[in-house]
């Protein structure tokens, strides 16, 4: 589907776009970050931004038929196609992982604006600037459904999901979300056409997409907090701050899945996730910081 | 070397146990965290640990013959060999990622102690409780140089590395730290049979060694914090609270290796690590987190 | 005016329950943080919140005639008058300053839970079961306008105002919030009899009230952090996770308003707050904390 | 008395410049923070401390007869007199609470340097530049014992006092510190003309002194963090990152004052501080932040 209007919010209390039913696939445009205000070197953020009240507009919310409060969405992304063969990142003002921002405040001058163009050939990202090219590794920054009660900025990650800036967030994934309004009020955007670990300057290699999901819905089995599934582990993603709270809440959260479904005792998938657990950084450079804890399927199941 | 006490503090104040020259290999023995007081599943910490005033022994320091303040000494990790064949992981009150500590404290009690042994069979760690097996994945919990001026517990990481509880500081990796006095003063332990990355509990597979290093002086090179050269990858190690503040650490010193060593501006190295950039937590239960980012060698080097 | 239903976000999309004109007196009645569910040291909170999906009940909107986003919402707070003779609080499970919660999260038990009643007479509020009284001091703990475009929990501190359990948001103050919509859409709720500094367990003295509030628009004077001026003092308040992050927007707010309104340059301001300043903190509970930084006036004006 | 030289470590490696006995009235001579390099607002930080391989000098190690392990150091502050008549204060590189510093990275420029001299006329600190006067205020802004095996920098604050930067630290009050060492090994320095909470800039107004001390060992109470009595409040200092951990720590000691002392049961004790409980930040610009968390000694004796 194609958006008429976007949303600047995980909203309640926004009219559904579409209704999708459970098992069908579903193809759902998605424009970038920016609304493709920055398409070019001279681009410069703040002159280019400064019309856009908000950023990070979404496509949504789809509503999912059948999909009830206490249920969990099960969202399998088949695919992400570009639909233009550029991506962009930038320097925003006071916006990123090594300059003082509107939380970590400082008096210091921001950092220099810059923008960087990667033009996308078959599986190559190319930055004629930088003189190299990375692989075209796509994923959605933002897979949300909408909060109980709250409508939260799209900037955002939370226990809806949101704005996690997770690189597993990719096709032939699964992530699992809470349900807390009838249909589940699904919205997704900020296609990534790559981004390293923790999205370090605050904009990863932004572009547009549509995007192929089949959703699932999974019948009074709650859970928490967002989960991925690829072919090989399972994960979980915390988003809080301090980043040692988003970690706690991730591993937390993936021995309660070990316990849950996998019979582990909750001091023994303690041990377990010591040992062979990975954690690594999603972003910190949100409102709340995603770390995402995981673990082989190989070890969770037991002779 | 076999040392005939250990120490529990990286110290300029301490006589080496031994001078070795550059480039010559040297065997180092190393006992566990514990002292080897925990064997078996019935030596619960808050007993076996009791006469215990220090925790984390550490041999050393070794002198490095040439090393001066201002170098930079380059450790070659050759080989771990296990010296019992056995590791053993526990819960100690107030101890570990996912229980309140003496620094995050609560009112809460603490949770129940419990010892897991691990047998080494080949390349195998086996639990009998856990009725499974992980794969034997050595590295040192803790390496480290003297410190300037200041006596640091071994059970803290800084920028003399330390207890970093990182899992690259393993066989065929070189660490690279920087020298405040003069014969660096080297210092390891904490044999880690392997370890998740967090080393969530507190305790990782704990087990005595030997290990084989070469060392290597690189005069007049100083560098900040700790740096790890793999052979695919460069690393750079973070250690501060809160993480948000290890994971920055980590990030500008991996930005400055980038600028220094192979020739990147510093805002086109800020694009590279954002795109390109990996960032794991290696301990998120020390005194101080450490956080490595690191980056792939094939995407340093440009065209 | 007395709400006959409640609100549990910060919305802007809500119907106004009243609409009032600046300088008139208004009075409002609150329920407390628990909607008057726990009135016993018998009521247990577990079992007496066990129907409550959401907690901290807010009277409004309140649309204020004349309000334009951009302005300033001036709160003159004239008076708090207790409408029961008792106050409640209590230990409710993994929420509070020394216990793990939902966003700290540990594998610990929580706390016992408790309920202390106070019995307010004249202006004492007597403890029988901790034999000891405490002066009556009431403040507002919740006092907000509906932010842009978002819906957020009562729960929450934040720009917008909203949960900050600061006790200077008392009767004799003023208290300034950005107007980001029209009418403002004031909510206030959360009475407190006192408060400590921190409100350490989670819940402070909880009664229901009637206040009395004069509202003042300044236009076109946008500010982007809550206010408040007491006869004595100016103060900021700043809501973030972590607390040195509040305790940066606090300052950062103070200087600002050193640097607009009595002409101190933004170095000289960085060095009276230094040498001048206090700050404390308000709440280490909400979903984030907030810390008032704060100045006497007798220093702001200069020779 | 006055030193021949100064430490820049706190540390139970140094000889004693000094034994005294328990109750003699002692004097201890104090150069500022800066060994009294920066005398004038032409004395440009990056010059005049560019010979400066460490900052804060503390007089000491004083060796207290009879103190030994185990016990506490009552220290009680009997006066504070300058022996300049003017402090200074300064911004310099990357130090201070709104910068990026050292441990918070970020890539921006440094802020501009500055010095303010302040001149001490009577009870009046008065800063022409400024064109204001501030009362004199004095207090120790250094005070600690040596720690238990290692030799922590003169910068840090912690367990056993050190870098505290707490107001409260100053004439008419008693400083407690646990003991570690034979003769406690007291250290003290970096008097400060006056500060205000979270000493922002990351420098006070630092001045030379000679300050009078009384010792007094209390045996076989040993203490875990510093406690302050005033003769009106008791008074904990939590030192760590993130703030919250200090908050934590400083309220967690008062309850376990209060639990020892008072004869509070500890559930009672958090109850009590939540709803009168003083909390203020010391500084939030050292290696670790203190916090103060108190009480008035009215409350804690129950009829």
């Amino acid at each position: 589907m194609v958006p008429s209007s976007y949303s600047y919010v995980f909203s309640p209390y926004r009219e559904p776009i579409a209704r999708v039913s459970p098992g069908r696939q579903v193809v759902v445009h998605c424009d970038d970050a920016f609304e493709s205000r920055i398409r070019s070197r001279e681009d410069i953020p703040s002159r280019s931004l400064a019309g856009a009240k908000f950023l990070n507009p979404q496509t949504g919310p789809i509503y999912i038929e059948g999909a009830e409060p206490g249920d969990t969405l099960a969202v399998h992304i088949e695919d992400i196609t570009a639909t233009r063969d550029f991506a962009v990142s930038c320097l925003i003002p006071y916006f990123g992982g090594l300059t003082s921002t509107a939380l970590t405040r400082t008096l210091q001058p921001s950092l220099e604006e810059k923008v960087w163009i990667w033009k996308l050939e078959g599986n190559d990202l190319r930055c004629d600037e930088l003189r190299m090219s990375l692989p075209w590794k796509p994923f959605m920054g933002t897979l949300a459904v909408a909060p109980d009660l709250e409508a939260i900025s799209t900037l955002a990650p939370g226990p809806f999901g949101g704005n996690m800036d997770v690189p597993d967030v990719c096709p032939g994934n699964i992530v699992y979300l809470p349900v807390w309004n009838q249909g589940a009020l699904f919205y997704t955007g900020d296609t990534h056409a790559r981004q390293g670990q923790g999205e370090l300057c605050g904009v990863a290699l932004e572009i547009t997409s549509k995007a192929t999901f089949v959703f699932e819905v999974i019948r009074s089995r709650p859970i928490s907090w967002p989960r991925i599934e690829s072919p090989d582990r399972i994960m979980t993603v915390g988003s809080a701050r301090p980043m040692e709270d988003a970690a706690r809440i991730a591993y937390a959260e993936l021995g309660a899945w070990l316990e849950a479904d996998y019979g582990w005792s909750r001091l023994d998938a303690y041990q377990l996730m010591t040992q062979a657990g990975e954690l690594y950084v999603g972003n910190m450079v949100d409102t709340t910081y995603s770390l995402v804890a995981s673990i082989s399927k190989q070890y969770v199941k037991r002779v």
